[in-house]
């Protein structure tokens, strides 16, 4: 029988009411003639209410106590989930991220998943049941209570997936699937039958909200082919898996957009060895994530850095570089832009189709849309433009790959 | 160090100022040079509020699943209580159940425990920190969640209080001690300094609501001497411990009254061997509680049998007795009595002392209360009397043994 695991968000299990219509679903696809194991969530309030309380009593609550505390929503969801399917005459049981074996390692509420030991989920399905995982969580080997982090569901329910050598993975959710562009912004955008890993990643690193990079990477890493669909109806949804040859026949994949983002210029820096390296450890102590870096040597000789961030973190940048380069470079300048966006390119034909990089450049002039920073790499072409303009370049770039259109 | 086991009901963490309290609590306990272990139970409106989305969930939701669901309210209690201590600068720690090494048996809700592995524990207290244990909680062989049910985080704070050789266990609770009777009821009655395990568990079986009897079963079992004291303020409350011979000189320890009882008489059933078991089977397999069991033969020769429940079960009573009488014994006739109540006296010195029966009916008599039934043990006398004069009996007998006056 094919084993299916499908991956519910605190959205889908956000009330009873939905937590019954999880339940129906589950229910369809077993009737359907599957073995289901479902993943799901805390139910979003609940979550809420939690981080409410802990804040309430401590100012930075203990990360180790927050995983015993945030654990517990999860536990709550697969608890009613159960209930709720036992109630329409599953047979279904709960399993924690301890029952099910999940194995972390990392810090207190941002796990990462070192290995998975099935035993007590297969013997459980091997008994006819259907179960109900609890995503987000794992113990350490220590026996310690631990939670993954943001998209730490999908995480769990991609390496259940891999451990049960499940025949589909489900990533249910609130989008029907992953688009060419965000359907919002783009209106023509057009949903994709299927996207490579490595396109994910960078829609992903390139500001898609569809889901974080780590669960897409872990996918890669086990071959875990998985379907980003929408919660709410049975539409066909995106799989994403290896690419295959076929995929390249397509130049471009989908667009991403990320706004909110600031560019951050030194200039006036003794061209010396160590200083990048000075400048951008300052960068990281400071805990700033760094998008584009772009550096070269002005005419003055003297060198020139451009960094792009989110700009909630330019301040934080600012400061933390003033300190280095008061002693470094008393010369030197900063110039930061905020109110700035990112549109990004991606597709796997890039590597043997030329001339992306033109295409896109003449849409954005014929546009009139000024270009700022611009960062490649192998599968996508990145650049920086107004914030204001940032809708009206996404869709003269998407009209001028043709988008829109399915390819032959 | 010493160490002190303190266990925080339900009621004591149901808020998150109280959370803070009992926070205070363990930090004092703590600063007075103890190591401490605090057993907590889940806060009160988080466990009728998890009960409620069940019951919406499903009419009668899984036994397996409650256990499940229940155990987040204690996991979230130890999370937030240690983050109150934390936040008052103690290095504290929580434990769940199945960290605790609690291992249990019996069915899911009402789980029964069999064993402690206190290692990691054992560990953390090594390392200096405070821990804050899961009450209510432990994990079959299996690895299942179970809940102890009602009173299980005294058994807990009991069972870890053992396991660890503490050199006191604090039961907190709304109460400042056992008395010698509810104050409520007899206004002079007294805070008892001691009692043993016997009367502590007589009083528990008859009617005092402080503890429930497994727990003191466990603690006589394991020979843990406990306090139950006030969480709400300092004082001194009554150690529970083995009776030693100096407790004998007390004659009557305490008197607990019982309410809402009711009397179930069956006449004209032959005198043949084999009935009182079917009569009384019967009774067990509709899960009716007895308390009072009298038997006897009546002038006509029939058999006549009394019983006192607790009044809610009156209804189901009669309708399985009726079921098993009908072809048993077409003559019998049940007859029931509702609105009495019992009193009992407890005491150790019973066994050495003589005329304890008639203190107790001519105190009665004289405040001329009828006595119903009777039934004695080796530590024990109850008599039923009329609900409505259940305080006056009370009050007459706490007089008549002079229980006000602290012995010499």
């Amino acid at each position: 029988m094919p084993l299916i695991v499908q991956k519910y968000g605190g959205t889908s299990v956000g009330s009873l009411d939905r937590i019954r219509n999880v339940a129906a679903r589950v229910k369809r696809t077993r009737d359907q003639g599957n073995q289901v194991v479902a993943v799901v969530s805390a139910m979003s309030g609940v979550t809420d209410g939690l981080i409410k309380m802990a804040k309430d009593l401590a100012g930075s609550p203990s990360e180790r106590e927050m995983d015993v505390l945030m654990a517990t929503g999860e536990q709550q969801s697969i608890a009613l989930v159960s209930m709720a399917l036992q109630e329409m005459g599953v047979d279904a049981a709960s399993i924690t991220g301890r029952q099910a074996g999940i194995i972390t390692s990392g810090s207190h509420t941002r796990g990462r998943i070192e290995k998975i030991d099935p035993a007590m989920m297969k013997q459980m399905l091997d008994e006819g049941k259907s179960l109900v995982v609890a995503g987000f969580q794992g113990i350490t080997p220590e026996g310690m209570i631990h939670t993954l982090g943001r998209g730490g569901s999908d995480l769990t329910a991609i390496a259940v997936a891999a451990a049960l050598k499940a025949d589909v993975c489900q990533i249910l959710t609130d989008v029907d699937g992953v688009y060419t562009c965000d359907p919002r912004v783009v209106k023509n955008a057009r949903k994709l039958p299927e996207i490579s890993y490595d396109e994910m990643l960078e829609m992903a690193s390139s500001g898609s909200k569809v889901m974080q990079s780590r669960s897409v990477e872990f996918a890669k890493k086990f071959g875990v082919v998985f379907e980003v669909r929408s919660s709410l109806n049975d539409h066909p949804g995106t799989l994403v898996l290896e690419e295959h040859p076929h995929m390249e026949n397509v130049v471009i994949r989908g667009i991403s957009i990320e706004r909110s983002q600031a560019r951050l210029t030194i200039t006036g820096i003794p061209d010396a060895p160590g200083m990048s390296g000075l400048i951008l450890g300052a960068l990281a102590d400071a805990e700033i994530n760094l998008d584009m870096i772009i550096s070269n040597i002005a005419n003055d000789g003297f060198a020139r850095h451009s960094f792009t961030m989110h700009s909630s973190d330019l301040g934080k940048a600012q400061a933390a570089l003033k300190r280095v380069l008061t002693d470094l470079a008393p010369n030197s300048k900063i110039e930061t832009e905020a109110g700035i966006a990112k549109l990004s390119v991606v597709g796997i034909g890039m590597r043997s189709h030329s001339g992306v990089a033109a295409t896109m450049f003449k849409a954005l002039g014929n546009a009139d849309i000024n270009i700022g920073m611009i960062s490649t790499s192998e599968i996508k072409i990145a650049v920086t433009v107004d914030e204001m303009r940032i809708e009206d370049a996404a869709r003269s770039v998407h009209d001028a790959f043709e988008l829109h259109k399915a390819p032959a």
